[in-house]
């Protein structure tokens, strides 16, 4: 049985419903999907600077929508990530003026001057990211950008939202499976933002961007736990809140963690409020975004068996 | 000359580009324009609780959008607000779960209960709402969401930004007139949300809410000074910043002001700054909204000649 | 009788109890008191660089502590402003690297450059700072800094807090009664910073900067009907929040105002929720201390008569 | 040769130099401190509730001011722990209205109903907490508290900042050495609040709460890196942000992690901020305190050997 290969010829640049859907999956699916790189591949030198070689909002383009056969909302779409490769052996990065956690930016305007654009191209070979002869970091890649289309709003895809989007949660990986709500008929799946490696807030703003072949099985269930993205990683169970403030982000990300242990696993309220007091941990995928994303996670052998079972 | 009255059909209930516009007008005409009240005219009486008569998230609908003839991305969409009439003697307000700037909500979850849902009527009656027998606010009437498409975004028209949007800011009443930068062909003109009064903040977040009539001249100018809204009235001229956390509101409207006031009045940097610092004001119109607002203003009185035209 | 007059040798830099008191007043006094300037009057020239001149942190001397005969741990002083006047004849600004709400600063540090130090010297004259020949901005002045001693802390002359402190929030001026929670015997009353006008949010951080003399009765009431800083206007109540992140301090301010009007005036937790939501206002004091403040305001002819009195 | 043991007679509820010295160290001595719990041992059932036994703000006492001989301003203290052992058998965590992260409270004032008071007491055994019969959560202990004293402000020992303080970062662990700004003579060094566990933003305000014997060895260096505390464990540099927004306590985290890169690991500003973006890893203290805390971190082994030696 071959597997369906999405490869588009048009990037959506916002998670909506209002683009038409580039391919269809079914439930139980495995599809190999291939995503552009955060520039659209356009930055392949140092002299490429993204603020010439791009146009203002069409970055981070998103292989989608994908229509997924049975899905209505209410539902849940369940992503198993199975493998992701690089499809070519180098990544980018770049300093943008305007762009960034530690910097004056278009979000947080400042009086003060922008530092210089500048990019950087990295070499990936033997299984890392070569920063310089010397710093090697380990290839470990994650999807940046993963959604569903919201029910009324078309999103830029540079934002994360409850729909997913633009998360930079480096547990969107190989071997985790993610639940993202459902809101509209078809689902409407876009996938993007290929990251070879990336540091917690994402700090410039640019990660290891790379050009990669995505393979994953789609699934559906009835009905949502939470109203949020989760992710299942192979020791943890996450909750992701995207929001600005930060604290924000970080209240959305516990309060719907504390839902799903609640609702799903059968705590009282107090045993999961202490439990992830104790011993909760909260991963920052980014500061830079329009809205910030955190993962509010707790090992699996915390908790006892599911009493709630989502119906595939 | 008649004027032409828009009574829209549908209602819109995103800023952007997906819909069929509703109505077309060219630069220089008076159109007088319906609005819904927020909760579409469902909430008539104090047992009409708005969880129950709307569905979320298809609140707040909008007029429009409408067709400004000539209008293209670059442009400035020009708004002389010449009056708003209610079409009901009375207005709504209420406390709604998960809404409000000093409760636990949707964008700042808490664990805590959330507050009981209340609905308010108030008489709007010789030219002021009546709160309760001996309490009497005036009458002053100013449209709470008023903007233009995005450029590839379709935004909540419960959510305001540099399009414009749900910024109830109580300064876009009449003898205001409001810039807005056009960043699609047509403009896409929305405006919604009339408010008989509010106090800074819409704290619980439903203001004195009615339905109206809104009569106003449009027109355009070619470039833009700034890329946010701007108001002018009588007495002062104002940048609006739309962002969370409420801090970085504050920076978007007085970085733009400063932008304003060496670009379009001629001061330097440092004369701007230090005026800005000695005798600025600031409106916080709510901190209640996906994304807050912020009117940074100066008095005319203290302003030079303009040294830039734009040119209409 | 002849009024007492405070000219301290010796200035405070915090808020505490830590520090002999450089005088006594007794309730119902009327004393004189001088005070220096942000920049201990050793900025008199533009090549007087605050940061050659000052040595951080010792930045906005205070008068104080002032001992309040009969002050007592849960008392709340009163402070009724009768004048405020210049004891020279012009102000002082600065641009300072690491100050302000709009440039990188010591609080929200980014690695974009500072803008260059500079000095700004304003004449005061008839009623009027004179920002340039042809800008003139009203003579407005008020005190800055005013506060009592924290429980067990020594907070900085900076920062702002429920004890008062560093609030930048021009209604404590003539004419208004502003209100401080006792948290220590004798009270350890303090004031200082005052400025001869300001913009709301003060925004590269220094005001116009004047020394002073200033007028004041000293009272005491028994209990406190909240625990942040009260001023009564002419015109309206207020009650002032300080924190970070802004939304923190607007929501410190209602909060404890609907406490005000819900306590003292005796409307319901719903009227007075309703009442600011439809008719509050809001200034923000400063948005460059580290921490900022905001005072949440009602008019007076909006309110009952009080349900409450306080004993003087 | 025998260590000296601290065990004080009174605790200190504020960092600051107003207070007496309780012991004396030299640099190089190996010492064994005593502290106590957060609540000052009266906490020992679930009877005991910390509004009752406890009299605000007298909480999380800290052993010290600790005179360091030698220790002078501009210079920096250089803790190694060594261990951290429980003095009894069991920890105490709570629910405390106006405390959390993820609740309405003091300094994030909410309209809603606080939650219920509660206490938690969890037997320590075998190397773990027991949350219950059947969750068992891994003996990682920590100091949750650990400073200097402040230049002028004596900061009530609830609050983080600068000078170290109640950080709540699980990394102040045996096999870390602390780095910690000295302000003052002596340094007044101060230690408590040992957590036995504790989830990443210790979200409910109250970690497994124990008294311990914590050894430790003091040192001095010349001069500071950076102004904040830096931590270095087995595997990682770290440099710690406090601050509000939490958005503040990671700028402040990295910005000072890049200048520990570039002034003591030669890194340009490029390497050093690509490096960060690329690998960084950050963990966030506490969400609950009146200031945040957060580690940014880097791997040692991506570093190459430091340029600058500070002189012990």
């Amino acid at each position: 049985v071959s597997e369906q290969t999405i490869r588009p010829t048009t990037y959506a640049y916002t998670f909506g419903r209002y683009e038409e859907p580039v391919a269809t999956v079914r439930p139980g699916e495995i599809v190999a999907i291939y995503t552009e790189d955060a520039f659209n591949s356009r930055v392949k030198s140092t002299a490429d600077l993204p603020t010439k070689v791009n146009r203002w909002p069409y970055l981070n383009p998103q292989t989608g929508p994908i229509w997924v056969e049975g899905a209505h909302p209410g539902d849940t779409l369940v992503v198993e990530l199975l493998s992701i490769e690089p499809t070519r052996d180098f990544v980018v990065s770049a300093f943008i003026p305007g762009v960034g956690g530690i910097v004056a930016s278009e979000n947080t305007p400042m009086l003060n001057e922008p530092l210089p654009e500048q990019v950087f191209i990295y070499p990936l070979q033997n299984g890392s990211v070569h920063l310089s002869d010397s710093v090697r970091i380990p290839y470990e890649p994650f999807l940046g950008t993963i959604g569903t289309a919201p029910e009324i709003e078309a999103v830029s895809s540079l934002t994360p939202g409850p729909f997913g989007g633009n998360m930079d949660i480096p547990d969107v990986a190989p071997g985790s499976t993610i639940r993202i709500p459902i809101s509209v008929e078809g689902g409407f799946f876009f996938i993007g933002d290929a990251h070879a490696a990336q540091g917690d807030g994402e700090l410039c703003g640019v990660a290891c961007e790379m050009t990669a072949c995505v393979r994953l099985r789609v699934g559906l269930e009835d009905g949502q736990v939470v109203g949020v993205p989760q992710i299942e990683s192979p020791t943890d169970i996450m909750a992701v809140g995207s929001a600005k403030p930060l604290e924000d982000a970080v209240r959305i990300a516990w309060v719907n963690l504390l839902e799903i242990l609640c609702r799903q696993y059968g705590l009282s309220r107090a045993e999961a409020y202490q439990l992830v007091t104790q011993a909760g941990r909260m991963r920052v995928g980014n500061v830079v975004n329009p809205k910030y994303s955190v993962a509010a996670r707790i090992p699996k052998t915390l908790l006892p068996e599911p009493v709630l079972r989502v119906r595939g």
